[in-house]
This record gives structure tokens, sequence and C-alpha cells, in this order.
């Protein structure tokens, strides 16, 4: 089986196209699927943003992105979520698949892990009762361990699982190649996740890496060896689309036209 | 309860000193022990550095490194083993504490893997007849997952202390602070890891970081909770030393005798 419809990710092209341009890129190039972040939606205006891409016969396969909890303060928490109640509002408008959630670090200043993987927990409690009235789930996303101290104290798939099974409906996983790929528990938490995969993001890690952030590669220039993973999701029941997300310096310098077209032919041999 | 004795991996000083300096401003320094990297053993000689070593009155709490077995080809695996045969057979001479395990990432071109990890698997079996007529405890370090293209597919506490299990006698696993304290599951593995802990190596997570490799921080600089950790080793009965291992372009621009000083300081403080 090969992997599901392509889908882009808006950040993938941020320094050069505006979310009209990645809409028209879209259906230029035959990609079926766009999802896009909150600020290029916020440009456009939600309600343009949602009647374009359904004119142009786009699925939304996400929309990036929710949660950044932790914070030093109460108030810091409570603007939080209230930003994520926004998101959910936004997801349900696009009537996108997912809201992908990047959970958030450590507080400025603090060392406390469990303290914020607490504020995570409790964060995403008190949003859940607007995401299920709006029907949004909210993709939990494991973020690669090199993020934990400023992106997200989600890290691993399994305790992206734990939290859904705490949390229950209305949950489920954002699965990144570039996040889980080097997790030993890899296979046997795929296992566990059937039922619970909401997006399926691809692009590669490089040799050498040069930026904890800002370095990610194209399908097929990295490690990642991407079938092996897409094929653990499909056997986990996904069968949704494939997402290319990179963040890199270096494609967002690259001419949007020649991103799409490399990003199609790598879908078809590289994933 | 406070750390453990301190000691001075020497890759922290190791384009300032040699390991004659090492030893001298371990001695000048009240610092009781020290973990010697290979180059700087080869360097002065094996058997002069472990008479040195003696006569300086310290002990060695590890030798940095073997491992490193994926290779591309059955001769480059075979020269491996062959090269941490002569690790062995150091670390038996310097009566070290333990031969601390790099095992390696995937071979050059490779993506395979669970390939990559037969491949360390089958390397320990084949030196461990070795290390245990030698006396020398194999220390699997679990390397910090944004190495594991280029440095080690072993990634985990709880993936090295399955190898562990797997291995039997002889072997244990090397702790570093830095690499494993993202992990959600620190704490059950910690309680699993009850007699297998052989090294416990500090530094700190800065943020941000700007190098996957070069840019680890002094104790109480970054974001790790160092005692929270060095007391879960404790309670798993570790008793041993907090080993000093900072590779880092700013620290190795230091003054050696200011690094030390301040590795004394913060032992105390921050450990």
């Amino acid at each position: 089986m090969g992997p599901g419809p392509l889908s882009l990710n808006t950040v993938t092209v941020k320094e050069r196209w505006d979310l009209a341009e990645c809409i028209e890129g879209c259906a230029r190039h035959g990609i079926p699927g766009i999802s896009p972040w909150r600020d290029v939606l916020a440009a456009m205006g939600v309600d343009a943003a949602a009647r374009r891409i359904r004119e142009a016969g786009l699925s939304v396969t996400g929309l990036c992105r929710g949660g950044m909890f932790p914070a030093a303060d109460a108030e810091g928490r409570r603007r939080a979520i209230e930003d994520n109640r926004r998101a959910i509002a936004e997801a349900h408008a696009l009537q996108a698949a997912c809201l992908v959630m990047v959970c958030g670090g450590l507080p400025p200043g603090s060392k406390d892990l469990p303290g914020a993987r607490a504020m995570v927990r409790d964060g995403l409690e008190a949003i859940l009762p607007e995401a299920r009235a709006a029907g949004v789930t909210l993709a939990l996303e494991p973020l690669h361990p090199m993020t934990c101290a400023d992106r997200s104290v989600l890290s691993t798939l399994g305790q992206a699982l734990d939290l859904c099974e705490a949390l229950g409906e209305g949950t489920g996983v954002a699965l990144d190649v570039y996040h889980v790929w080097w997790d030993p528990a890899l296979e046997a938490q795929m296992a566990r996740a059937a039922g619970r995969i909401a997006a399926f993001h691809a692009c590669d890690w490089l040799v050498p890496t040069t930026d904890t952030v800002f370095d990610r590669g194209m399908m097929g220039d990295g490690v990642i060896d991407i079938p092996r993973i897409r094929a653990l999701a499909q056997a986990a029941g996904y069968a949704g689309a494939v997402e290319v997300e990179i963040l890199s310096h270096r494609w967002w310098r690259e001419e949007p036209e020649e991103v799409l077209r490399l990003m199609r032919e790598r879908h078809a041999t590289a994933c």
C-alpha cells in the first residue's frame, strides 16, 4: 500500500508564500491537502481562508498549532488556554482534521519538568470540552527530545498515548517521522496507537544536523526510513494524508514551485 | 545525602591539558577521580598513565570510550571489535571502574536502524568474554536521541537496561544527565537500574543549545534538575562518583584552572 494523499504544511514555504499562494500552489501542483499555520491564517482571515480552501477543493489535514501551556504564572497559563480556545474555533471553521498540539517546554527559569508536564495536562483538560463540542480532535504531537526545554515536554509517542488514554475522547496523536524515528519503543507504541493517529507529518533527518529546530530535510535526503514508519501507521489503521512539514532555512530560501514539485516527486519515491 | 565524589573527565579540558596536566590538576584541586579518553591515554602511554594516576592517589571512574560497532561491511565491524578488545585491556590496566560504551550510529548511507541496533548487540556479545575475563564492566551509555544517526542508536535508559538484561553479567549503564533528563520514562527505568549503574556523568542542557554535540553546559547553567536525577541514582544504589564531562567549544577555550575551580563549586551547589 502506498502513502496516503499529499498535503502541504504552509510552514514549508513560509518565507515565500502567503496562504493564498499556498492554496493556488496546491491546486496547480495537484496536491489535495493543506495544513495552515495560524499566522498565515490570521493574515487572510479565517472565513475567507475557509471559503477559498473549500473552493479550491482542498482538504485541511490539520491546523498548526495549539498548545504551549506551561507558563511562569497562573495568568500566563490562563492566557495560553484562551488562545487555545480561539485555535479550536479556527480549526472548526476550517473543518480541519485536527488541531496539532505543540504542548510547550519548561517555563522560563524553571527546571521543574514534572511540573511543566502537569501544566500541559491541566491545559489540555481545560480546553477538551470546547474541542469535543466543536468536533475538533486535539492531536498531541510528541516532539523530538532535543526540544524538551523550549518547545515540548511531550517527547515520545508512548507519553502521548498515555495522555490520550487519560484524557479520553477528542484526543489523538500527530505523528511526525522527524520526532519519533529514533525511538526504540516506536514499533510497540505504534501498535498501541490504533485509532489514535490523527496526522502523519513527513520530512527527514539530515546528517549532520546543524540546528535543533530549523534544519529539517526533504524526504529522501536524510536517514529516516519513512516507508517503514508510514507502514507502521497504516498497520495501526491510519489512512490519512502525508503532510509535508519542513522547518528549514535552506528550503525557505528555495523557489516554492520547485519545493512543491520535489515534494510530489519524493512523496512517490521516498515515502 | 550529597553527591558522590567528584571526577574529571579529561574531555572537559581537552584543548588545553594533556593527561599529565589533568592528573596534576585533579591532585591540586582536591578532585579524587579521573576518567581519561583513549586519545590522551595513548599519548602518555597506558603503563605510565596507570602508574602516575595511582601515584597521585586518583581513582579511575571510567575509560572513554569503547563502542562504535556499526559499520558498512563485515571488515569494518571486525576492526571495531578488535579496537574494543584493546580498550578493555586499557581499562583493565588502569583499574577503571568501567569502560564507557558509545555504541555507534547508522553506518554511512544506511537507514536501517534495527540493523544498526543488531550490530551493536552483536559487537557487545563478541567482546563480553574478554570484558568478563578482565573484570571490566561494559557501561552502556544511552546517548541523547539527537545523536542517533551518527553516534548512538542506543537512545534511552530503558533500551540500555534491556540490553544489560539480555547480555547479563559484566554489563551496566553509564548515566549522563545530559542524555536522559528529558525522558518521561526516567523514574520508572531508574527503579529498574538498581545494581546496574556503573557511572554517573554530569553537565547541563543550555537554552538555547546551538550545537547537537559540542554545546553542553557547566552544571547549574542550564535546565537539568541534576540533584533530582542524582537522588534517583542513589535510590537505585549508586554510591559512586559524579564525573564531569562537558563537550563544549565555550568551555574548551576557558583556562582549565578556572574550569576545575568551578566544577568543584558546582559539584557542591548544583549536583
